[in-house]
């Protein structure tokens, strides 16, 4: 039912919605893998053409998904098999879709929302938890070090707006002139569709932020066209917008009711309004007070402590990887994990 | 529509909840009264018999709201016409309905919920910002402080289970055997049933805490039989319950269909279904997954620093003129604010 | 006694240091002014040349101390009157020595600083209170706001360096390059030579951040030259360093066995000793142990809030009064506060 | 020189001072002990007399200290082999000197300090990273979590008098009086007497806290005779008083004129100083604004950080082998970590 608006930026769940409809949406291909070891499963989402990407209304490029059903349970303060993921995925995506020579690299990361706003913290707590290294190699120099190749690494948090009067976008792109890294890894936390995939999902993305994105609802896009460097964006859905909550229950109860034959006729009379009249009635339905209202969690302090160390850890693994492989000689060897 | 449950912490809402569906409760009170000058509506809903209590599922006693629209306006930092009214509501009901003769009485104020959940942090944040001085009353004394009556304030944090392994009531309990205070002033963020009172209603019941209330839901009741001492409950909603949020749109769903005369007899069919094949309906649509969460505004951090210490004020000038109060002859003279 | 090193980042007591010894450096004019109303003593340490900037071992330029005795009482969660004061400096200071003419400006306010050390946490704390206004004044521009001149505010926090890989000179040139402010005013805790002058006293610099003040012990100058833009830095001292507090024991030991006469002969003996003993005494004194160390008061976690909140009121306070004063037709006006 | 007073809660460093002036102390025995796997040393200090505790200043018991020089590095977020022999001392100490039959147990930790002043926030951090599991036992019982003994373990922070109005000791009574443990751990940044011991020893007494001790100067002592209930205390030095640093500079600026020969009779004119005499020095020495000021090192937040995760894991494994201790049946059976 087309009528009821979707949010999420999830590219998982956009198109879970067209295969409930059995709509095919040409120009998106998807790959799956289950790694069983690790009880992980992964999704790739690739929107390859325009028409994909504006039926998809999400940018041209590739979405992976990792589901960790068991990123629920505490286990050690974080779960390393999906750190180890992560950084996997993570290493494929810069080694193969954004760089293709062998270099030292110099990263950025950005850990976008609010650290006052407990499920908006996520980008903030993976700063802290960072490795970054780029002061020591300014100060002493790679080979002092004892490596040949290394992955500069530097941390950001530019905060909100209302308390720096500066737009994120802004400031990353002030500290890109400075620095000159040649990727941006964004952190977010982001707007589910659906609960059941609250904080057991990580999309990693090669597209950036998208504006409109995000428990914030970024304003501007952070990608290679605005920002003049590659972005890959990690996000972990926190929250569930309210208003989704609320479209989501109609189309359930219309459903329930038809199936409990209790009004055989009713969802042909409701599919029968047309398009018009069905957003009278969601609007009359949608309270605006669910405007800038989400649904969270009530354990999402541990939570969140939780899978921000699981990305942080992940990123880590990454960089230390990236640096190894940037020793061997030819570029297609990938490390064991 | 009664098989519709209603989650809400509030007296108001549920009295309200009654008018609509033009159900006379007996036993149950009301008092409006409106502050023109500070643009506030203050009711007081009075459970004056056990029958009363049963319907309201609320236990008898006295529950005031401030209903405070400005309150969601940034306003230096906060609203001292709300903190100003609090005081006096507070005072009036100390000496009214809790003490009856003039004595130096002395208070533990205790800020229930979790510091690191930003909705339910109303409690602690208070404490925060709250004037102690049992410490300096017990070193110096109140002659060399200079009057002749004080009232001695002290505060507490709890915390949760999940972090110290014991009950708030079992915490507190322990700490009033051991400082013997006259009254227990309990501080909590509360579930509304609607948006609309988030953030600017402040209920003050002299019941103290009900079980399964709060944003944490509360195991123990918190009251003069558990805890020996008279205990008045501060609370203000901050989130809504995301079932109460789908049961609401249902209704609201069949009510605008009827007006809309889309379907004329949707409403007469739904309410001819029993009460178990609605319930079975409701199940199927109340996803399990949204249990335990709840919905909150995404500029929860500002607003609950404003609130709080809108609260914290109110308090502090309470505690300023009760002291004085004693000082007067007739107990029946109120301070003028 | 020269050989005994100083460390301060107050113009102040650098300059008593030499009133001490009875030296007289030219270059260097002091002003000074009592404000009895409010109780605070300003004075004006102006170095003129650059003959007195050597000596002192500061930049050239204009160095106004607040000293606010009753900033150590808690009263009523901060000092209006130091905050008006302050504000009343500022205001004369960008008015008269930074910017000679009637036009819009826009401020960058930097909080410099460590939020997790807590004597170093001012600046930081200082931006949490700041009213940021840029975004507000991008968005609906400054008429529909209702004014003919406004000053556009933004904030920022760089963080330290171990957290971010950047320093705070290089984040701080990023964001400058994108919003292109006007003015920077960057708030620094500092260290001071007596733990007299601790946490009641401000420094305002129009000669910016000086390499290896602060707490923190900046690196990077942040200046003019540096930046590009004109740089005026408030400061409060909040630490000795501990050297500095076992160099004056030495001196006091020695004169206070002088004045007890204990050994007469003692003051004489070790004046006689020529500098390289003399250091040599001092390094095997001076534990290597105590580098990096600083001293600070057991109540630094009130102290701070309570300084940090005076000096963005301070801020605040002159942000206002810059947008009156540009809206009046002649440029002295001075508004009264 | 006995007339410099030494303020120091490390019953290690008092035991050196003796030995430095080849003070016998009767009734004072002492163990050192070589842990070259992990490169700590273990020094018991037993104070077995009433004799000795006079002498010493710290009541009669058994104070372990484990000095690890590598706890300064940062290593992997925390130090694993040293909570790993904290819970090896922390277990002997229980089974052997605290409870000697074989019964489940229930042990309060506490957190003291005050969180808002980074080095005295080691007990509170400590407390966030405890396991605790008291309202799990309570609701499921040992049985259902297929255990024949359980160690029961709850935890709190009490704060700081300021902030509550109430002493941590009085707040302690009054849990202990409801919860009933067996044991109570209380954890404490302590206050040593030289820079050297900062941060990288660690004390463990079974004589619990000892009035005037901690950062924050204790007021009440907390052991079996005030709250009825045995006491371990656990302290890490994480300041030097300020005035403690200036006695010993004076020593040492004694100690290094006799070396360099510089004025071969200063040492004898100051020993023949009397005791009055020399008092007299200090006092116009030790200036009193260093009253109430301590000494702590520049990068405080990383370094508590990592200390107090260091001893939450130290005691979540102490208390993980007290529950299979409690299952072997010899109680001399020492578990192999």
């Amino acid at each position: 039912m087309e009528q009821f608006q979707i949010r999420t930026d999830l590219a998982l769940e956009t198109k879970e919605r067209f295969e409930e409809d059995h709509v095919e949406v040409r120009g998106v291909r998807i790959e799956k893998e289950e790694d069983e070891k690790r009880e992980l499963q992964i999704t790739k989402v690739m929107i390859e053409t325009e028409n994909g990407a504006k039926i998809m209304k999400k940018p041209r490029g590739c979405y992976v998904t990792i589901e960790a059903p068991n990123l629920m349970e505490p286990d050690e303060g974080y779960h390393r098999e999906v750190s180890v993921k992560l950084a996997e995925i993570l290493c494929h995506l810069i080694e193969n879709r954004v760089f293709t020579e062998d270099k030292d690299i110099k990263v950025l990361v950005v850990g976008l929302g609010n650290r006052e706003v407990t499920p908006d913290a996520l980008g903030p707590l993976v700063i802290e938890h960072l490795h970054v290294n780029r002061h020591i190699l300014k100060e002493y120099g790679k080979y002092a070090m004892g490596v040949d190749h290394m992955v500069s690494v530097s941390g950001m948090v530019p905060g909100v707006m209302a308390q720096t009067g500066m737009e994120s976008g802004e400031m990353i792109h002030g500290i890109i002139r400075e620095v000159e890294p040649d990727l941006v890894i964004a952190i977010d936390a982001l707007a589910a569709r659906s609960t059941k995939r609250l904080n057991r999902t990580i999309q990693i993305a090669d597209t950036g932020i998208h504006p409109g994105s995000g428990v914030g609802n970024h304003r501007q896009a952070l990608n290679k066209e605005t920002l003049g460097v590659p972005v890959i964006a990690i996000g972990i859905p926190t929250v569930v917008d309210a208003a989704t909550i609320v479209n989501d229950t109609m189309k359930n109860l219309i459903e329930a009711m038809e199936e409990a034959k209790v009004l055989p006729t009713l969802s042909g009379s409701l599919k029968s309004l047309d398009e018009i009249e069905t957003r009278q009635l969601v609007r009359e339905l949608i309270s605006p007070n669910l405007n800038g209202m989400f649904v969270t969690p009530k354990d999402i302090d541990d939570t969140i402590q939780r899978i921000s160390y699981t990305v942080s850890e992940g990123l880590n693994l990454a960089f230390l990887n990236l640096a190894e492989y940037e020793k061997k000689p030819g570029k297609d060897t990938k490390k064991e994990f």
